[in-house]
């Protein structure tokens, strides 16, 4: 089905120029969020680093929490569920892959301010819900696949699962701030994998 | 020993009208504290919400710092380990306790904002590790009372437990904001626990 268009077709050049303002504009939000926290972000400060009219900003994020929500997209939604046949495999893979992006990915200075706000404010509240939904998204899929398998007993609660697996990790990064290193991945998902066998 | 006093004998009302504005100073802070987190604390928010001057506080506290510090002091600092003589035991205590404090305690919705400050600024990551290992100081004792008692492999490493039985809890209440009941409270440390045994 063809989709409606309202009045004229918009011009291959203006939709080329939406484009690059959004990124423009998301670019300096991002900026601004890793430099500052989200205390540093305000629409007045996104235009002032990106050059781009406020008017411009609201008309493509109507408020302040959508421009952060959409800055913030590449935290964790991208990530696909590795299949390595085994339980064990994926959550290897995917725990490996989440202590070097908390060691490493600008985002892991940004997620405090974050999770700050959302105590008081119902907003961001639910804009983190959705960023930790994203970077969840993969575990998810991965304790999924293995109920399939019948690797999980149905007994097993997945949430508790998932919480051994990454709260150690959440933990050493920013309430300990002690080393994600390798021997600390496994020992902590040996821990959590152990109680599974029967 | 006696502590020797420089100058003349300070008068008992002096003490204590002293003593009274400072616990003034110090509950008005925590109440900015709770109500907006760290961002809400200035020694001018402190000096208005309390109503004693600013040199006064001043004269107590040489910076915000030391006095969001001492402000939250209660912050964990004062819990004894327990001797149930083992360390299942002991644990189950110190994170059932955890958990209620992390589900009703004030200072749960104060911690964020610590932890993003001290994201960027070297002295609020002072305090914020000082806060943490008041917090865990029971942990500690427990995890060294058990090594002593034979109850720990020697080449366990007692960071990787403290891990994995605080850090799901910390994540439940921070990240996935789900219950941090019984029966996740009874799962953790069976997972952390279970590992050990030979």
């Amino acid at each position: 089905m063809k989709k409606k268009r309202a009045g004229k077709p918009v011009p291959k050049e203006t939709d080329e120029r939406v484009r690059r303002s959004k990124e423009t504009v998301l670019a300096a939000t991002y900026e601004l969020l890793t430099e500052a926290g989200l205390g540093g972000v305000s629409v007045d400060a996104v235009s002032a680093r990106s050059g781009v009219a406020k008017t411009t900003i609201y008309r493509h994020w109507p408020s302040r929490s959508a421009l952060v929500l959409d800055a913030c997209s590449q935290l964790g939604s991208k990530r696909e569920a590795p299949n390595t046949g085994s339980l064990k495999g994926d959550v290897t893979v995917l725990v490996t892959d989440l202590a070097r992006r908390l060691r490493t990915a600008r985002w892991a200075g940004v997620l405090p301010s974050i999770i700050d706000a959302a105590e008081r404010d119902p907003e961001l509240a639910e804009l983190h819900s959705r960023l930790h939904a994203g970077l969840m998204g993969a575990f998810n899929l991965a304790v999924e696949q293995a109920r399939k398998r019948g690797e999980l007993p149905r007994t097993q609660d997945t949430s508790h699962l998932l919480a051994a697996l990454v709260g150690p990790l959440f933990y050493r990064r920013w309430f300990s701030r002690e080393a994600l290193d390798e021997r600390f991945v496994q020992s902590i998902i040996e821990s959590a994998v152990a109680k599974l066998k029967p």
